[in-house]
């Protein structure tokens, strides 16, 4: 069998499982089962639409990290991960989508047969693909060990992005800003939403300058009318009409990296209350994005976006940002840190958010944001795309 | 606030609801708590991207259903279930996401506020968004609640598809088929892989005939070369080469409704294992099609496929197909019924499969697929592709 296509030189791998190890011996974990496909990802290269049945990576201090899921998927971790044949371990399709057995039976199995089943054993209890019957089954197999909860224990390791990292989230910020040019040149009254969708999705893989584009952690959201009232409504054939706004939450992806980016169009002449609201969502942005500097903190970010916009009389309930980068569905947010009151974690160069600046209301909204890079000084926006309310008359 | 648009009459809400109530009764459960977005679609209309936060539907035998999520996309249930405002509760934007709350809490206190703390609570241990984590915030507010395992409750109960379901099927696969022949229109040596999903992307929401495209629950998945190997990798921007063979498994999808279906392409003239094994595949799909009638049960088709590829010297150690339909990521398959041995399910007339004869080996593989319809004789296939392995010279 040929050598896997890395996305990264082995020692990018090697460094970012000394990280995960690092946090490992500091939280007194002695195995880590790793469940999330954005963290098996980083720290083995694997990448494969086979999250949909239990698998993981096992992280020790001692050896390489082992592979394991179904048996059909063995050879897509042979074509994708970095480590020899030895660390790719499966189990059988009986154990699939059964009410009889659990996969996650035959990982303790595994685990026990490496006598790795007493000490201290990590596990990303909140993560979509680790549910609760995957714990019972796990535990039932495993009396003896002692679990500890590490959702976000490798989700923290990958908060700074590394130079690669970057280069590929500016190529995604290349493709997104691609897709709202798409939706500029289409969008018009009488055209269906879907028919919009399908240029953007014909843009977001074919790629902008040599530059392909991978599938988002989440599909293209749109509110179109009083549908703008809801953030996370997808499309139907209806109609655009003049005299109502729609919105796009997009993400151009490559390599699995995200630039998420957020425009609102009005087909026809704005009412006021649109133009008040861009002012405000324009100036809060400026407002935050001056905030978005290394040793201020997450929760500085989302006071001044609060402040500015409260002084226009609105009112924003929800966060106004999330860390960004490695992403599989069905969230592209990194569940790390998050741009909202109380979250103190400091900023540095190399972190990745997208600044969530939307506004939903009873029966509208606008959604106007960034995805930004921040730098020894003032943030950089991944993607470069006019930032106001578009208007297509 | 508009009236939301619902894909079904209200009386087929109202008999879902009844047969999961019936279901309830039979297995002494008080409360269910449906978590899976298919089965909460299933059940209210609910449909939007927001399965990435904690969210689920209550069901009782007294009452309506109550949708309960995150704040910002009560507006999303507004949309699109048919309950009444009072049927819908929300949580605050401060447990999403967080290290300090969890949602789940919050469904705990109004469980508890509802007077539905003690007796059964049925849970689906084992969906994807149900997470250990979501257990241990549930079962900490309500002590007194006896849990039990629902995973597959509502899932059985949508085994045998209405006929407007079925209609939405057939129209899915009209758009597989669309997508198929754009692959084969499309497919030269020299062209990017990313090139060609690009055209399958604009197909598959475009549609066809009038009929819009939805996304699917999984997005195409190819094998290019040695990559066949390997059932569930996605594209990247490699040319195709001349004397290899490529799949393509995809899905047509509309109002959520899949038809999964998979093809083989060779660029070139295939080598005699290719030949071999079309051969193989094509007449066991023709047992296992004829097997696949009412009265028979899916281990039945399983066998049939079985003996003929081994008759011919191949194997297939996994599941030869499963119950599809209404779908959200990660998966379009229902996890209920599958063709394989054991599975003694009795088919139905309005039962939908997708009938899985995919086969991969150390180096190569080969896909080529159905997805079918029980009917009162032999089995309806919803696209209409030419069953060969496809020769493009």
């Amino acid at each position: 069998m040929t050598a896997p296509t890395l996305r990264f030189e082995i020692s990018e791998y090697r460094a970012r499982l000394e990280a995960t190890r690092k946090a490992m011996q500091r939280d007194g974990v002695d195995l880590l089962i790793v469940t999330d496909p954005a963290n098996m990802a980083w720290i083995t290269g694997y990448d494969g639409w086979s999250f949909y049945v239990h698998q993981c990576v096992l992280v020790r201090q001692d050896e390489d990290p082992i592979w394991f899921g179904r048996e059909m998927d063995a050879n897509g971790a042979r074509r994708t991960v970095y480590m020899d044949e030895s660390r790719i371990k499966s189990y059988g399709d009986h154990y699939v989508q059964s009410s009889q057995y659990h996969p996650m039976t035959a990982l303790g199995s595994l685990i026990a047969d490496l006598g790795w089943s007493k000490g201290v054993i990590g596990i990303e209890k909140d993560n979509y693909y680790f549910t609760h019957a995957a714990f019972e089954a796990l535990s039932t197999v495993l009396p003896n060990a002692l679990f500890k909860d590490t959702t976000r224990l490798v989700k923290w390791q990958r908060i700074v992005k590394s130079p690669r990292e970057i280069e590929y989230m500016r190529a995604a910020g290349k493709i997104a800003t691609a897709m709202h040019q798409r939706v500029a040149e289409v969008l018009r009254p009488g055209v269906k939403q879907s028919d919009v969708v399908a240029e953007i999705y014909h843009t977001a893989i074919h790629g902008v300058d040599g530059i392909w584009g991978d599938y988002p952690a989440a599909v293209p959201m749109i509110g179109a009318g009083i549908d703008a009232s809801a953030p996370h409504l997808t499309w139907s054939d209806r109609e655009l009409r003049s005299g109502e706004s729609i919105f796009f939450e997009l993400a151009g992806v490559h390599k699995r990296y995200h630039c998420p980016l957020s425009r609102t169009f009005y087909l026809g002449r704005p009412d006021q209350k649109f133009i008040d609201a861009e002012t405000a969502v324009l100036e809060g942005m400026a407002a935050g994005l001056e905030k978005a500097v290394p040793g201020n903190a997450c929760e500085d970010v989302a006071q001044a976006y609060y402040g500015v916009i409260e002084s226009y009389g609105l009112k924003k309930p929800s966060r106004t940002g999330y860390s960004i980068g490695l992403a599989y569905p069905p969230d592209w947010g990194e569940h790390s840190a998050s741009f909202r009151t109380g979250d103190r974690t400091e900023l540095r160069p190399g972190m990745t958010f997208h600044f969530m600046s939307g506004l939903w209301f009873g029966d509208w909204g606008i959604e106007i944001t960034e995805s930004i890079l921040i730098t020894d000084s003032q943030p950089e926006c991944l993607a470069n795309s006019p930032r106001q309310l578009i208007v297509i008359d």
